[in-house]
């Protein structure tokens, strides 16, 4: 890993490596197309992911058509996004030592991200994602997520950690109990090194599954919170965004909300910036949408934009990958951070 | 697989079960965009494809940005075409027990084509081909072909292979002796079955390496050739196409050759029907272009379309495959069969 002192110092704490940390589950996505009555059929719920056994993603597999991989992860799409702004990035993340694996870890460091988590040796394969997308170009995803559950905390390193300006944890990480703990860990390292902590709350469902200990996380850790209106809906059991803002606004430092179309809603302190989704010519595939915005925001809060820019640029990154099948920009998106300045 | 009744008897044989049969190198294919510097830093020759060792492609591998995997290998582009234009294709290829090759074989019978080849269980991995994709939207590739050398004649089936109105051959087997060995089976089990045998020169470097097994292959059992305008210059050591056509006609029943941008020419006996290329809006990538002109040409060979109808459904096939990344055709190509007739 490569150590720039070009950074601001906080506190006493040296410059920080990395401007963002990411823990998250390490995945292979397998994206195909199918129509509306094939989904029926596989019996998911469109538009949201759901966790899947070995036997049931064999099923889903078998009942798919022809397939193009491609590495994913809701927090490591948004890292190597991240990169393609230009910014230093690492990621936490656990993978098998086994065919899938190696494509993931080749793209992510090929993408210019650090990612140092040894590979479990053993045990369950390599995570994978059916990524199913529908012509109206919604996506609805099956995760099968083998080796990702032996994340613990021993992968996460004081050092790296302590030494980027944010970590960014991914809700999804909350459904194994060693991850959990490896957040926490992290976080508790974060604020001891003057950093700030990031989280995605995901997926809805995922929101359903540990309202409460959301809850307990954003009160006692987090200092930016990243949802779309759904999510953060469902975090308060509200029906209108703007009670969800009443309620985010004491409880972290930034929140950015993402509403689809209809762009998003920055909340800190007193301070409520809306900001217009970016244009798009055509909506090919929404897959990585809010992983490339959360990586939009986490450049301008690293590198001092103001926070309406931070929002407008986590639009135009998003924006950069609904044109495309997969979540991973397949350019450099750092043009997207002079055009997030210059509204 | 499904037996039907709808063919014309063939002499004293059974309707045939396949359309086409194709024996190839199951391969995945490992696709990523560079620019020329990379390219020319990797040492490989633009335009074609070169066998690599392990370890070779391990460095290149290493030396590429983020990838797509995507199910390829000549033959079975070809045949997963075929199934998309409403053929019955049947394959035979070998893969590892491993996650590629499990890739492989959902791919190929998600697309409607008959897989049955048994899986090598222990030695070398799925084969797997780099595919790199410069601005001009040519392909260069670098193929290491892992199980695929395991191919035998015991992978070819009596029934399957003398079951099929056309068995297709990828001038790539001819690098390792058991495929060369499985692909004189299969074409002695053609003949002796009242068939047809087809075979693709697949590359000019191929050519160059098996020029005189080439030859004596076509005179001893080949009914229909297909190549590209620099493999079949390359066959007779010639520099004009019209010389090329010219020793072409006694050798074989029908010739499809291709000449790109310049479309294809047909020559069967005394008839050369010259066939203009297929409009496409925007060259995005052309690897595979080739391989579904074998799919629209044999699909029509099997439909009894005239010859200039087969030509031209080859090349609507081609620009098919033009406007996409990757080999596989990404929806039906139906349509294409009512075009190439309605002209």
């Amino acid at each position: 890993m490569e150590i720039r002192n070009d950074q601001p110092m906080t506190d006493s704490e040296p410059p920080a490596r990395h401007d963002v940390i990411g823990l998250g589950n390490a995945i292979v996505d397998v994206i195909a197309e199918v129509d509306e009555r094939q989904l029926e059929r596989l019996d998911l719920a469109k538009g949201t992911m759901t966790l899947v056994d070995r036997e049931r993603m064999t099923g889903l597999y078998a009942g798919i058509g022809p397939a193009v991989e491609m590495s994913g992860g809701s927090c490591a799409n948004s890292m190597a996004a991240l990169a393609a702004l230009g910014a230093r990035a690492a990621y936490v993340g656990k993978v098998q030592d086994d065919q899938l694996g190696e494509v993931f870890r080749h793209d992510i460091r090929a993408s210019g991200v650090a990612f140092d988590t040894a590979p479990l040796q053993g045990g369950p394969p390599t995570a994978r994602c059916l990524v199913l997308v529908t012509p109206d170009a919604q996506r609805t995803m099956a995760t099968y997520l083998g080796a990702c559950v032996e994340l613990g905390p021993d992968d996460v390193d004081e050092a790296a950690v302590g030494g980027a300006g944010i970590v960014y944890l991914e809700g999804y990480l909350w459904d194994r109990p060693d991850a959990k703990a490896a957040c926490l860990k992290a976080a508790a390292i974060a604020h001891r090194h003057g950093r700030r902590v990031a989280l995605s709350l995901s997926d809805p469902f995922c929101v359903d599954r540990w309202r409460d200990e959301f809850h307990r996380l954003i009160a006692d850790h987090v200092d930016i919170l990243i949802a779309n209106e759904a999510e953060v809906c469902g975090l308060y059991r509200v029906n209108q965004l703007d009670d969800a803002i009443a309620r985010v606004r004491g409880e972290v430092g930034i929140a950015a909300l993402t509403c689809s179309a209809d762009g998003s809603v920055l909340v800190s302190g007193s301070t409520t910036e809306r900001i217009p989704a970016a244009p798009v010519t055509r909506v090919v595939d929404t897959t990585g949408a809010g992983d490339l915005y959360a990586a939009g925001l986490l450049y301008g809060l690293t590198h001092e934009l103001p926070l309406a820019a931070c929002g407008r640029l986590g639009g135009l990154a998003a924006a950069a990958v609904l044109g495309q099948l997969g979540a991973r920009p397949e350019g450099p998106l750092a043009p997207l951070v002079a055009a997030a300045h210059s509204v």
